[in-house]
């Protein structure tokens, strides 16, 4: 699947899948040793197990999704802060910074100044490499808005936690830009699933 | 893939997977952003991170597997104690158990008491439904050499833990035998992280 | 704190906690890095972080209880199923059975007949260990009935997931008992939390 | 418990703790139903349990902490990758950061500069947000040098698997410095466990 660009220079991408919507219904079956006569069934359950309540998380575990993203490191800070899930992300003791960071969009005042701070930072980062500095410690001087990029392995359970966090009015602007390109790309591929979430849990 | 019997009744099953020798290799490169030549640097590649110390695991956490298992419930009891996966299993709750139990191949002595009295909770078991039980309770009769059925998502490093756990000689010798078929999968469908967990884990 | 009992030979018992109430208030105060000017600011603040959607899970972590219990295996089967905590269970692999089961107390039909039946597997379960069967072996004949026992450490919030699984009208009435049991704990040790948890989120 | 200072304006703190040595022995004595008739046979127990391979991590689940933590975000980021435990942090989107920045002891070329620019960072950061911009948004401009605050509360098994982790020579060196710390107060409050863990695992 191809990257959906996210913000100025950021981008998710579905490297890889399992399951989908039916290994919910697998799992759901199992339970009750049932079977569909339709399709139609199988639609008719998940919407079921979505609005169940209390929920019935660990059937929708069995479909699993990996992610490549790149995104500003504020973003990717608060990304990892979700744990029922796998990140390796490009690790700045290993490799070197590359001179990215986040512009916004809107013409705002002090974007100028914000401009020349971050290509200022990325000159004293190489500076201090070049004189010996570690990279690990060197890196500090770097802004949380420079990019970073890194691989994400999640169940649909998961991810609908993160996804119903981060597209809340309540989350920080961008990250909501990678949640909604998220959504459309599970709205792609479990649709039944996703287009219950959206509904029943979003409410939209 | 193929049901591949485990004991007198159970077997264990592949039924998806996600990701293999690839994903650990695709976790692995994006830390240091660097590139393969051949696969053999691939293959040094994932032996390094199998021998390190501290661990590496979450590399080999974006690859993963639904099995579908059929295993007394007392193999099925010791192997949910794990918990970095994802169990669903067949309820007695709404299903009625299938008269199946473990029997033991070695002829002991007492395995005659033994079948009688196995056959007699299956009897009394139904007889209780007859006469208004509940199936949850009146499952209370049935012993745990019964059989269950569930399904099993589980990530490659999870899996490992529970292999080592399982193979160990210390392992119940019913739910080593599970181990062994779940090994032999392993290293069909993932085969350079599986030869390396044998050899420089198992030490086999 | 004493056991409290349930069903005919069970109970529960606190053994442990830490945290409590306070402990949500701490990590709450450190996000905001605000302060409380009176106790009434942390019960408004512990209501308003209950009713938060999306939730705030994470400042009910830091409050733990170490709980020990003695249950029928079948409802110890679903307990465990529970995977945000720590179990530790009395192994029939290494100790041998008491012979202790479940008895309903309502006079159903076939209770006489479950009764014998439930002693008789504990003649069995016996006498193949007298005929040198392993333990882990033999006690393939003692049916779920059966009582067991074991430690179980918990975080506020997973505590309230189970609770809210547990107390649920679908869950199984056994179950139910052991929820309503802590429940009554959770009240008494960390009443803040636990009266915003009944009031808004179990909506007794 | 006193704050011990870790860099030049880090600290540690153990805030709380639940179940300690007593809580390891109680978890491997009710698997086995076994007594104690000494402590020293409680020490060997520890002992043994540590060494153990497969590894018996939950009987060391049961003993938790919580801690109060002031570092870098470079510190801070690696930190909370650590999955199996709890945080909560200081927000930059609530609150506004202190003028607070790791400054190496170490006299090497390049440090006034770094000084330097890390005053003009917060100088920038504190303009944008009179000129309107989201905190959120603003903070892209610092550095991970600033420093955060965060507690958090992890059991004894996670807390050693951390400690592995970052006492390792590969560890980053100030991260390392919090991994002594932290040592350092495990020995105190959980002496027996934490000295085999030391002898045994850490081979120190």
């Amino acid at each position: 699947m191809d990257r959906r660009p996210v913000l100025d220079k950021g981008w998710v991408q579905l490297e890889e899948q399992m399951g989908g919507d039916a290994a919910v219904v697998r799992a759901a079956r199992i339970c009750y040793q049932s079977e569909a006569r339709s399709s139609e069934d199988d639609m008719r359950l998940i919407r079921r197990l979505m609005a169940a309540d209390p929920k019935h998380n660990t059937v929708f575990e069995h479909a699993a999704f990996r992610f490549g993203v790149k995104c500003p490191l504020f973003v990717a800070r608060q990304w990892m802060r979700h744990r029922i899930c796998t990140f390796n992300e490009m690790s700045l003791r290993y490799c070197l910074a590359d001179r990215e960071y986040y512009l916004p969009k809107e013409k705002q005042p002090g974007l100028e100044a914000y401009k020349q701070h971050m290509e200022a930072s990325f000159d004293l980062y190489e500076r201090l490499i070049q004189d010996g500095w570690r990279r690990e410690r060197a890196r500090g001087v770097l802004g949380t808005a420079v990019y970073t990029q890194f691989i994400w392995t999640v169940n649909a359970w998961s991810l609908m936690n993160w996804l119903q966090k981060r597209l809340d009015i309540s989350a920080q602007w961008e990250h909501r830009q990678y949640a909604e390109a998220v959504l459309g790309i599970f709205l792609e591929v479990m649709p039944v699933t996703a287009a219950a979430f959206k509904e029943l849990v979003l409410k939209r």
